[in-house]
């Protein structure tokens, strides 16, 4: 794999991969560049960029074959595994979360939900997924290899969540507090707030 | 305000408007491209140049005013309102958004909850949010004057939705199904999946 491929170029390869996923739910063997950038609102010579980083996956005139760029880009972005997981914070995100069903389905296994609510502890909050106390977290992830933490707890407390997911050993957060996590593991956030603005903005910006 | 401001530069200047509103908070007067760039994981030639496309800000060798700088990208990204919206999807995700308190807090108010299950009309999914029928939802926003409509609904369900929100003339979207709307107003998706492979993704390049 190259070494340095820009975060951005991170971003859209996964919306190839999530594109192509649905291409074959449809049954489509071939598509172009030109038809893939129409579907991802990106420019064609973009997307063959992108791809030119990984090798030669096309050929002028001909198109991708669907199956063959899915599981490629599915290699190198790291699907073809089941990663484990766990959910920290176990309200009303935590539960939507563990109840998601997708995540499930392509390779996300949230093995526990941790809180330290002591009503919760012991319930499940999903089915198959037990609340257990916050306290027990760094030794589960010790002892059962859990690769990615979900952080879904207050902001105040996520910094010292993470960090205590670190120690454990855990090798990348997924974080929805709306705080910025001070780690040495890649985080992704997914802040409500920041998609609402960024959405405010673009009405805001189309009214000139 | 400029005509064409990047989508990327749209995103970082809301990043800069969270960080901003994080220093009031800490308290913080004046800060520095460089120190606002660390906080932000980004260049301070950067920031610079973002800020550059609404005029002068700060002063070299002086630091940006931090209150300045906050209402002024607060005025130019839209925040100075009150957003009213409609929430469609009664389920797990819908009852996270629903109760997350800290959107009320940043001025986007959800009016109503909208769902076509018999079961949870009538009902309170947050407190002072009622769940009406879905059937009542172009009417409700054509009336109330709604702006924005939040879809969380299955995927298969999401662009009829859509289309409905449209005709009732709401004029952005936030989407969390997993699934791509055909619309002329604004999207933006958060998509749980999409950002756990983009973490996935960083993993797996960090090991080389």
């Amino acid at each position: 794999m190259p070494e340095k491929i820009p975060r951005t170029v991170s971003k859209r390869l996964v919306s190839y991969y999530m594109c192509l996923e649905k291409l074959l739910d449809e049954g489509v063997e071939v598509i172009s560049s030109e038809e893939l950038a129409r579907r991802l609102d990106l420019k064609a010579s973009q997307i063959r960029k992108d791809l030119s980083y990984f090798g030669e996956f096309g050929r002028r005139g001909v198109g991708y074959k669907v199956e063959f760029l899915y599981n490629r880009i599915g290699e190198i972005i790291g699907v073809q595994k089941e990663w484990k997981i766990v959910l920290v914070g176990a309200g009303n995100i935590g539960r939507a979360i563990a109840n998601y069903a997708a995540m499930r389905e392509r390779g996300f296994k949230i093995l526990a939900a941790f809180d330290n609510d002591p009503q919760k502890l012991g319930t499940e909050i999903a089915p198959g997924i037990l609340v257990r106390d916050v306290r027990e977290l760094e030794d589960f992830v010790r002892e059962n290899n859990v690769e990615i933490g979900i952080v879904a707890v207050p902001a105040e407390a996520a910094q010292e969540v993470a960090e205590r997911l670190e120690k454990g050993g855990i090798v990348g957060i997924l974080n929805f507090a709306p705080v910025k996590l001070k780690t040495t593991v890649p985080v992704e956030n997914v802040d409500i707030t920041a998609s609402l603005r960024v959405l405010t903005f673009e009405i805001v910006r189309r009214r000139g």
